[in-house]
């Protein structure tokens, strides 16, 4: 481990810890690339958490109807998930995806996108967590998903390992 | 449907028809505006076809390792499938997903990503198709996913519909 890795670590865990402690999660998003590639968006709605995806012409996939790709909607679907078990199931490190099962159920049209996520079990070492994506109505979704985090025991460097 | 629609439509059945008769499978990916965000790519290397997503720094979803987010990691291996799906099941319309079932094996490093594609069973309505994932080292795969798309009648700009 370099100091270089041992500070962008210490870097993460206050960012991590501030957001905890202030509510500003919208912050911790910032801190991961991927998530500003995308635009993705943290709301707080009467003390709900919610996920926005602005509506955004790069993140096409089907230029005929036109259709947000369906790997934006999935990947999108993911990071809230982690962000959502960073925030509230407060893992020491930064969650590890194990698995997800994604069910597309309407075409995602050239619009924000909502989602929620729901942690149903979270055990010592997994999480369990359903995600929900929607766009102009709530009880037409147009995605559902699963996903297993491992709650790894601290800010590690080392690989994925479910074990 | 819209004059606007209808001339997208022969655009995109035209690229189609090109990329298959011509063998020029890039020229597909480009038409999609995500494929370009990520940077995807297809390699075509002894008549096989691969999928490679070239390293990135704005895919980074744990600045920590670094790591590939977990999202742009599954959004390829979907957009991988449905070019693969588009070329070699030969719909007449853009393939459908209607479900993504994904297993992360290991942490995808800061490099490139290549991805293989099997259409296991093309039926009338339905494609199966399984895709992997790896960087260095193609028996050590970072994913695994399963993918089942619908194979809709013409390039028609009505909803994902699954019946």
């Amino acid at each position: 481990m370099t100091d270089q890795t041992t500070t962008q670590q210490d870097d993460f865990a206050s960012k991590v810890q501030y957001a905890r402690a202030s509510g500003d999660y919208q912050s911790l998003m910032n801190a991961i690339p991927y998530a500003a590639v995308i635009g993705a968006e943290v709301l707080q709605q009467e003390g709900e958490l919610l996920f926005r995806l602005p509506r955004n012409p790069d993140n096409i996939g089907n230029p005929l109807l036109p259709a947000i790709h369906g790997g934006v909607i999935g990947g999108f679907m993911e990071l809230a998930a982690s962000i959502q078990v960073l925030i509230r199931a407060e893992p020491m490190g930064l969650p590890k995806l194990i698995d997800f099962s994604l069910d597309y159920l309407r075409a995602g049209r050239d619009q924000d996108t909502l989602v929620d996520c729901q942690i149903w079990r979270q055990g010592v070492r997994v999480a369990n967590v359903a995600i929900t994506a929607w766009q102009s109505d709530r009880q037409q979704p147009i995605a559902t998903a699963r996903a297993h985090f491992l709650l790894s025991a601290s800010f590690g460097v080392e690989g994925l390992s479910p074990s």
